[in-house]
């Protein structure tokens, strides 16, 4: 393939490639929907590898049945169903317990793109975008050819069964063959086909999915059959429902000067300061007045409609020159450390396990999240390859929903690896026995992509875990310390006593007199409370280190600067 | 915070969050724009931390740029200049000598997502998507509230100079203050203004950003001018204007029945055999024949637009079962050996350099793509960290364009790090002063996200980048094999001529006889003759285990099952 030299810039036509002039390039300008976007770049969305596709499937469906539960109050059961229909095409059967999808929003909640209920809010679900399921209906479409089929009611009743489909080219959907009937049933049923996928037990199958779905919702109740008709039931391990997120107002610190300029635009307020302090968290009329002094010559009485974009930007400079007390975390629900336990005490039966939960941070100034961390050391904790090597392993999870895919580009692992593992005394990461769990809660998770596998690396966030793993990390190296220092006495006290029974034996001989169970006794005493102060000082030295090293691995709170955590969110 | 249990599965109302019923949720039911889903998603984008903002901002424009004089046949000229203009606050200004874009595109062109001239083609582009320069323009937008700045012309005497903007609920493109005038200029020019970016110099700014740019398209003239004035030059290093890529039909072993079909509703073609071998690559009328043994039932005779989804997954199949030349790589342009090794030299001056690219391979059964690879050893070569340790270093690329961003989860990444290093006689990787070189090159390169940083892991694409770098690993190893040897062999050299010139010079005075200088000749030919010999044999066993190693680390070809390459290809 000769290329020709070209100092004019201008290509001659060769045969192979016409050379073209702008208004020829232009003249194939196309628009496309979303849908056909996402139709060319499925693995975006998850769908790259048979397995990982499968999976994603899974994954999709369950959390939104645990969103739909939760938000109706209802404690989920949802079961999950594989069964072979070909050589890599299988039919996915999912059904849950939740409120069900009404008739009329059956077509536009799984065969529409960006469309849905979850959008626009702010507040901690799982799903966020509107494009999970409907990604679902459009993968089975492309790989199978059918459309999926639904079965809803919203328990007043009335069932619906429909086939739900995508039209790719207009992102519109497509309803056929609605069926209206009476019955007692309240859920949603899916029905799915989907080719091209791969049904295994890796560390990244379905079955791997829905046992850490488990582990981070302990009142589910979830069960699954395998293509191979094997069942795996998760039971419920707690009759405690979660209490249901709640929709929080933005932080003036969260908000960029286009949202906050939005915000005023669609206000019903009369005037800026009613708009702050009724639409805007932690704004009181003496917070108001903080601001008039910081922004003397602005008219805080002017209608927010009114305000321009530079009115916004003026507003949110000011917003940072005030000091706030930190958004509510109150709308947030972490799993607990009681439920964290009972789960990975089932699941790993660990030698050691530590659980943390730390008090609510907030990244980008203004958007607060929570991390709870654990570790679990020996029994069934860390990574088995293959060949059987044992090391360190990371479950990662955000608002409950496992994350098992994308691992290296996401903050939870960056944080973990960039932990320095030998100053806790566990040796290197990837060599040692344990799991790490991670769960980060928020209203605005920053995935790095519309599959939501991996959080990106917010500074703050990357920091946070950081700070909660090695919390967890300390605890684990007091337990192992403690487990060396107690070996070391009892192999110590061994020696002792053999020493004892054998200078209580000869020295009576030696000496011709006393008893030989007197003398044992006594040197028992005497050396043994020698030892017990020796210990006592071992101890207290060990906890002073403990206390510095608390110090110094710091809660990195004081860099957040203008903000005052509230008592009450803590 | 008290959870309620409830054995119900119905919660009462609290007086937090509200339980609600199925009509309830769907009241929030909205539909949203694609241009929203990336506001709410910046970080998808590329937009996420301040200084990669700005970085993506660079790639965006100078990604098109190249692309579009690329189309046009011209050779690239592209000005950056980056200006602060506020605290975190900084105007960027783009031009190219590009064909420049018709005014009645530029709208729609900078102001719409998901719309373009580069969607639907089966070519080599840097850009794919629609999405980047808009996603710029929001960016733009949301940080500054201003819209960007644009000056364009085709070369026809007219220019055209106007403001645009996204309408981020509707994704519709606005331009306001539209000016036309006459003047000698082709191209296209942007300025734009970002806040809450951050200029620095690190390996993930705009600077190092263009420099890599540099390295892999040696025909363009790079001008950068940083925010302190500073100018750096990256000069046209070859006159030779890349030959443009060629738009490919699809292969039929890479076709799913969806698009299959898809493309037999749109086509114009008559019967379905003239389909076949008008719209696909590689379907002769023999080759007709043969899926005509393979499905006796099917009429090929039938108007393709009359064909159902399940006779377009037949034909899949059938696909399948037919032996195939290989898809034509022809119309992919590698940057190639010469290129790659004066950029490299010109940056690294490193002590070994080993560039190689290998026939193309397919992935996904019919999507075309090759790798070059290249190792530099010594000089520059490695990543430096600030404490000054050097380790290896992977310079990603596709389609000539640099990945400086999630590398964690890059099929290149992952590739390079699965390689056995220590086999390489390099020690660790993260310790050698090692740049591994990739390039992927394919008219669709499988991004993990919309921000293009990141190469999915599809099997096919992680083999051949493991085997294309393990063949100039190898070409290290030899070198590295070679200099030890030769260290050895000099070492052994000096040893001998000392002890010859001490025994010709003792033993004629021992012997009474002959002459020193005349023994010492004799000696030294003695001892070289033989010495040459061990290195003849042992240069002959070193190049028996290289090609023992090279059949060991394997083409992987063996696999493809179906496929002949094409001897034009090669």
């Amino acid at each position: 393939m000769a290329s020709k030299e070209n100092p004019e810039g201008m290509n001659t036509e060769n045969g192979k490639a016409a050379i073209k002039t702008a208004e020829e390039i232009f003249e194939e300008f196309k628009e496309h929907s979303v849908a056909e976007f996402f139709t060319k770049n499925k693995q975006m969305l998850g769908f790259s590898g048979k397995v990982r596709s499968l999976t994603t499937v899974v994954h999709e469906y369950v959390t939104n049945s645990l969103d739909a539960c939760e938000e109706a109050g209802i404690l989920p059961e949802i079961s999950v169903k594989i069964t072979a229909v070909g050589e890599e095409h299988y039919l996915v059967k999912i059904s849950d317990n939740g409120p069900g999808i009404p008739s009329e929003n059956i077509g536009r909640a799984l065969g529409m793109m960006l469309s849905g209920t979850k959008f626009h809010r702010y507040m901690q679900q799982r799903g966020q975008q509107g494009i999970g399921a409907t990604g679902c209906t459009m993968f089975a479409q492309l790989t199978s050819g059918k459309p999926i089929h639904v079965r809803s009611s919203t328990g007043n009743g009335k069932i619906y069964e429909c086939n739900v489909s995508v039209n790719i080219k207009t992102n519109a959907p497509h309803v056929s063959d609605m069926q209206e009937y009476e019955g007692d049933f309240r859920g949603l049923e899916v029905m799915a086909e989907f080719a091209d996928v791969k049904y295994d037990r890796s560390e990244y199958s379905p079955l791997e999915y829905l046992k850490r779905t488990a582990i981070a919702n302990p009142h589910a109740e979830i069960m699954f059959i395998d293509p191979e008709g094997r069942k795996v039931r998760f039971p419920r391990v707690s009759e405690m429902l979660p209490e249901r997120p709640k929709e929080v107002q933005p932080h003036p610190l969260g908000l960029e000067s286009h949202t906050l300029y939005e915000l005023m635009r669609a206000s019903p307020a009369r005037k800026v300061s009613s708009f702050l302090t009724t639409e805007l968290a932690r704004v009181t009329p003496s917070k108001v007045d903080e601001l008039k002094a910081v922004l003397p010559q602005f008219d805080f009485d002017m209608n927010p409609r009114d305000v321009t974009w530079e009115d916004a930007r003026r507003l949110v400079a000011a917003f940072k020159k005030v000091k706030w007390v930190a958004p509510s975390a109150e709308g947030l629900r972490p799993i607990g450390n009681e439920q964290i336990e009972i789960s990975l005490r089932s699941l790993l039966s660990p030698e050691y396990l530590s659980v943390r939960s730390r008090p609510p941070k907030v990244y980008k100034g203004g958007v607060p999240f929570i991390v709870e961390t654990a570790i679990a050391y020996g029994g069934k904790a860390g990574a088995r390859t293959e060949a059987g090597a044992v090391g360190g392993e990371i479950m990662r999870f955000s608002n409950r929903s496992p994350l098992l895919f994308d691992a290296g580009g996401c903050a939870i692992t960056k944080a973990v690896k960039s932990i320095e593992w030998k100053r806790y005394g566990v040796g290197e990461f990837d060599t040692t026995p344990i799991t790490v769990f991670v769960n980060i809660i928020s209203a605005f998770v920053p995935y790095t992509g519309a599959g939501k596998q991996s959080v990106a690396a917010e500074p703050e966030v990357v920091d946070e875990i950081k700070f909660a793993v090695m919390d967890v990390a300390r605890d684990l190296q007091r337990y192992l310390a403690g487990k060396v220092r107690e070996e070391t006495r009892a192999t110590k006290r061994k020696a002792i006593i053999r020493y004892i029974e054998l200078l209580s034996e000869h020295l009576p001989l030696l000496a011709n007199t006393g008893k030989k169970e007197e003398l044992q006794q006594k040197l028992t005493f005497l050396v043994f409370e020698k030892f017990k102060a020796d210990e006592a000082a071992e101890d207290q030295k060990e906890k002073k280190t403990r206390v510095l090293m608390e110090e110094e691995g710091g809660e990195g709170e004081g860099e957040s600067g203008k903000i005052e955590f509230d008592e009450e969110d803590m």
